[in-house]
């Protein structure tokens, strides 16, 4: 991995956490993104909201991005302009280096945590260039007299272009009561967008991954039902996004690019096939070690790169 | 187990699946309690969304109960009035014998889907004798000109005596949208009643658990990420009604009613605890066999009940 | 469901939990079955390794049935040779009922715990008429003085045709160390028998489910990690079994039983498909409800029985 | 995070994703560390069994370290001492930085894969210096000549200094086959050291996480029974070394760090041990925000570090 920061000026920062090309894995040319906006009123970016949420999604195979924002201990006349700018300033830079960083294209996720939580809401139901997906996590939505800065009301702007979105909450937040996730909620149903809310009995404001390590040592921070919330975030970002490539999976196909090479060669029409589309493993295919070999394996242990075929050998194998 | 019927006459019944009393679980001596109101839009009363949840909720230790209720089909000229005349027959059966179901006290959960959860919403909101909670899975709430019986409208009718509730529905389902569970979650927040709600991308409606068991066939009716509500509904029961009694647990004291005979014997102030509470055990753990054996299974091996000491002395030794 | 019992004499019998067919389930004509021997060192037959355990089957879809067999108690001058025929016994009379029970051929697993688990195993390795697949919980195996019968030796009757075996024991059971469940695996190994193992850390022998509905109060009963094995056995049985029917899944294909009416008759192919096999699809399909509904869902609505017209259709139409 | 690397010479190096010290979790002053040897039989270090396994446990909290160590593709005439000098030269440095990389004393965790495996066993079985616990996925046991370098056969080597294990295999595994799990396993049954081993029905050699991030586009190499065995390694760490420092958990005491400061305030006992052990409440308690604030959270709101008289408070509030 490699570690890429940016700084946009006021102690405006992003930091990047990079996946590179791995030979190992020739399947992953890109990875999804997602960019992470950590709470704390606009007063602070937490930081039990930021590295820990990133790491989790960094080892699911995502490329993952703080945003440090402004807030008002950095700047004390900001308005929430000010966050929405860096937001933006955020996204332009991660679009210009999208193909540096490795970043699959309509796969780009906004997260945001309480007062980042509403930041993220806002840039996506305004912004130009907006996220692919959204995650809220104990978001404010309604705007609020209580936060550092004047938050817009967000459930009035949402429309058919807001992203899909994954909405979490604590039934006895204080901070964020439910009422936020719910009107959220309900103005994407009205709009036709797609989403998934959850609201967990009980609860305290800002407990991050619920678990023991950004606990801080309360125990009320400890939630087990709660923090199944980031497993259901990576499960419903992979509905949205789609999966890493796996060839020859869950089809019931006879032959397949994962079918033992010897396997292939037995039958006549998949050496047919082999013969056509990758002729050098009729004889790479005679070595008693390849014969057990996954074909995939085999293409991959060949010299060049092959990896344009096994689409269509996947294909016509299928078809047998 | 022993299966009990009752018969409420017009083709309205109600089984149970009861848990006798285990003399190997002497910690048992009522069980949690749930009545089951199958879906079906008032036309028919689903055999899939019946005994496969009780045997559920059975299987983690409920007393489990489904109501064959009063439908169109059974009864043509039947009103909303009906059914819930039902529920409250079933309800009065179960309070008459509750100890004779070894039914615990204050724990009885109510569950409906789609109309039976429509229903089960109704009761809870009108009725004398109400659930403890209550469970609704895609279950209409507002008011329906589509359903066979013209059903209430429940959100203006919950205040502070609604039991607690957990809701699920599914963003895509067309028959009882989210319109309706979310409407519910807001009345429920409103009237500061504690709940739980989770709303999962994608769906179909009425596919019971979601898994290949109540699929009859159907792909679209198995979905791992919806399949989620039956473990999570388990959990909440458990935060609301509590756990089985398990003595001595999680605690971090020296001595409790699992230490093994031979240690506490070994101590001058546990042993004086059990020369005082349990002097039996004084002669019984010189056996070699007791010896590593915790205190709460010798006790049980010991002729006679002494389930009465057990908590006292399990208060005693954690103060050493 | 339905409970049978069969009483073979001297006080052993067998109770089996019976799910009967489901109209709303057509997929399912027939279930696989599990058969409980619980443990209890031929002294006794635990109750709390017979129902709860079988209640977990049953609750995913199994046909269970628990064996009370011959214990010392029950005949002080019993041999194992009395056990050994009471599982004879219960799988003959199991297959003179098969048809009547529902049980699907070639899926009945035998499942044993402890003592049981040793009868289990040598059942399994020296019957005529052998389960299908194998369970043992923390089972003894290897031959020991410190039972209540004289127990044989098993790993030496391991061959090929002995069932895959899925094997769980704890690191610290005094009763049933480790090197029994270690011994089988390793025979299972050499004779190329499919098993799987798991040895969990710490322990406590007998703790069944080792959840707190199992634990009778003792907090060592309660271990999270173990309990795992029960949710894993299920898994493990799938691959041995296969899973019930499950039409038109996970397969890319751009029709199959479960797309809509509505989409198939835009189609030119699909709807000659529906023509040549289901012509009466065509009409209903005009009807608005019935649009937006699965084939798979519409034939089922359709009077008469068309369950043998779906694989065809299924096929047929997922060539397209 | 920072990431740490040091070059041995000879193409060997290693890796270390590194938390640092975060002002918003107190609790947390230092972490437990597991290092990873790879697989690749000593020809190579497989990258896709490197960082994407450090990364799944930095994101539960750990210092992690990745070895590559030396193969015979780096030096044509290593021998096994030259891998086993590279990880006593890695231990070595991490003793060196042990409290300038933050890592807690007695909770040092080594990994190994395959070929890796079998290093990360010699080494836990020779060493002066040896991890606190091992874990050994698909390793190589027994010596074998299929290796590029001649492996020492381990089970003899094993005592009761053998640190605890834990040990995962596969079923099929043509590789590893399970025969050197089994033997190492009974091993350290006979030598009474604490062990957990799971072997999984199935499997192809070397497929790391088992998920579809690691499996290269194979689609054997995903597997969702095996891929458990990662949270699996992390539960029976967080037994082998405990879990982040968590105050106040599990006790069911009256009061504790975590009651709510106006509630500690109206009880006079726990009035009394605030105002001998931390004066400062009183006042502070009095402002309306801090009465529903846990008293660990007020206490860190504070001016000064005042974590020492946490453990004393806690312990006090508790016996009132």
């Amino acid at each position: 991995m490699r570690i890429v920061t940016k700084d946009f000026g006021g102690q405006v920062m992003i930091t990047g956490y990079l996946h590179e090309m791995d030979e190992e894995l020739p399947n992953i040319k890109e990875y999804p993104s997602i960019l992470i906006l950590p709470g704390g009123g606009f007063r602070i970016c937490s930081s039990k909201e930021a590295e820990p949420v990133a790491m989790e999604y960094f080892a699911a195979g995502y490329q993952a991005f703080v945003l440090s924002y402004t807030t008002v201990t950095k700047k004390p006349d900001a308005t929430f302009d000010d966050p929405m700018n860096d937001v933006a300033q955020a996204f332009g830079w991660l679009a210009e280096n999208k193909q540096h960083f490795l970043m699959a294209d309509g796969k780009l996720a906004l997260l945001g945590f309480s007062g980042g939580g509403h930041l993220a809401a806002a840039y996506s139901t305004r912004a130009d260039i907006r996220p692919d997906a959204l995650i809220l996590i104990y978001p404010g939505i309604v705007s609020s007299a209580h936060r550092a800065l004047n938050c817009p009301d967000i459930p009035e702007r949402v429309d058919k272009n807001t992203p899909p979105t994954f909405i979490v909450g604590m039934r006895d937040d204080q901070v964020t009561p439910p009422y936020h996730q719910l009107a959220f909620a309900d103005a994407l149903q009205k709009a036709d967008v797609d989403y998934e809310i959850h609201i967990f009995k009980g609860g305290m404001h800002g407990i991050s991954l619920g678990n023991s390590y950004t606990s801080a040592g309360l125990s009320a921070a400890v939630d087990p039902d709660f923090a199944q919330w980031m497993q259901m975030s990576k499960n419903w970002l992979k509905k949205q996004f789609g999966d890493f490539m796996v060839y020859g999976q869950s089809d019931g196909a006879k032959f397949s690019v994962n079918t033992p090479v010897g396997k292939l060669l037995k039958d006549e029409k998949a050496k047919a096939v082999l013969a056509e589309n990758f002729p050098m493993a009729l004889k790479a295919g005679e070595n008693p070690q390849a014969k057990g070999m996954p074909l995939l394996s085999l293409i991959r242990y060949m010299p060049g790169d092959h990896d344009d075929v096994i689409e269509e050998l996947d294909k016509r194998l299928k078809e047998i």
